[in-house]
């Protein structure tokens, strides 16, 4: 399976593409972008100089969110797959962060494009579990594993906020 | 013991002032101040209203950096506590986060002030684990763990970066 042309997060709709980390309508944000790469997932981010944490490395909130949004969006993807019809179509497939867990193995560099790579650990019902890696030219600086589950319904109602 | 009139934060060195979740001098950073109360640490944040994940509510990696950040300034201040020296003494106690878990119970209110309770699991040696709940109006959302070590000493030399 090749990379996938368009981004995960590109296929949110308008009303949860307002995420801080990677919601395409937040001018603010991160906007991050996922994408499969055969049976995994992508994501590259450069931080900005003032991601930091001690000088010169990356902090580890930054680090969260990466992992975080990234697995959300790798979960999103895959349920999709899983029920055979494409990204974007309704009704919207979207999860959530029941738990995160991060492991910092080594200090992060802030002036290097980093790379997320996503798998999906299980699927299964409403629940995706997602590890992944986060390296930094090669080396892996943190590993994450998230339990994704799908966004509940009273979320999902723009009316409701 | 009643609650602490300097912020942790507001005691770490220039060098080490930088983070953008809790460093004074990261002028675009999240600038968390945190505090003892009592036995328990405290830290209080309001989100900007582009904190957001689904409309309406705190993005995940938010919620993360502010767990992360305030378990480390914890384990710094609970580490000088140990020591029997004030805070901001040489030579710096300072702490990286080893590993991060979050649970997010429930979705998160944007438009409220959020509090994050710090509680010291252990300290021993060059390791403190901290553990800490996230609120919002009383009602706890998130929880958080944090094994935090001493800042390597490499990381601590500001010729090395």
């Amino acid at each position: 399976m090749a990379k996938s042309e368009t981004a995960f997060q590109d296929q949110y709709s308008d009303f949860t593409s307002h995420c801080y980390g990677c919601g395409r309508l937040n001018e603010k944000g991160l906007q991050i972008k996922s994408y499969w790469d055969g049976e995994e997932s992508v994501c590259h981010f450069r931080p900005r100089e003032y991601h930091s944490a001690i000088p010169g490395y990356v902090y580890g909130g930054l680090i969260a969110s990466l992992i975080d949004c990234h697995s959300t969006g790798t979960a999103a993807a895959a349920a999709y797959r899983q029920a055979g019809r494409p990204m974007g179509t309704e009704p919207e497939l979207r999860f959530v962060t029941a738990s995160l867990q991060v492991d910092y193995l080594k200090p992060t560099p802030l002036d290097v494009e980093l790379e997320i790579r996503g798998q999906v650990e299980e699927i299964k019902g409403r629940k995706v579990i997602v590890t992944s890696t986060l390296a930094a030219e090669g080396v892996v600086c943190a590993k994450g594993r998230v339990v994704a589950v799908v966004a509940p319904d009273e979320l999902m109602q723009p009316g409701s906020v």
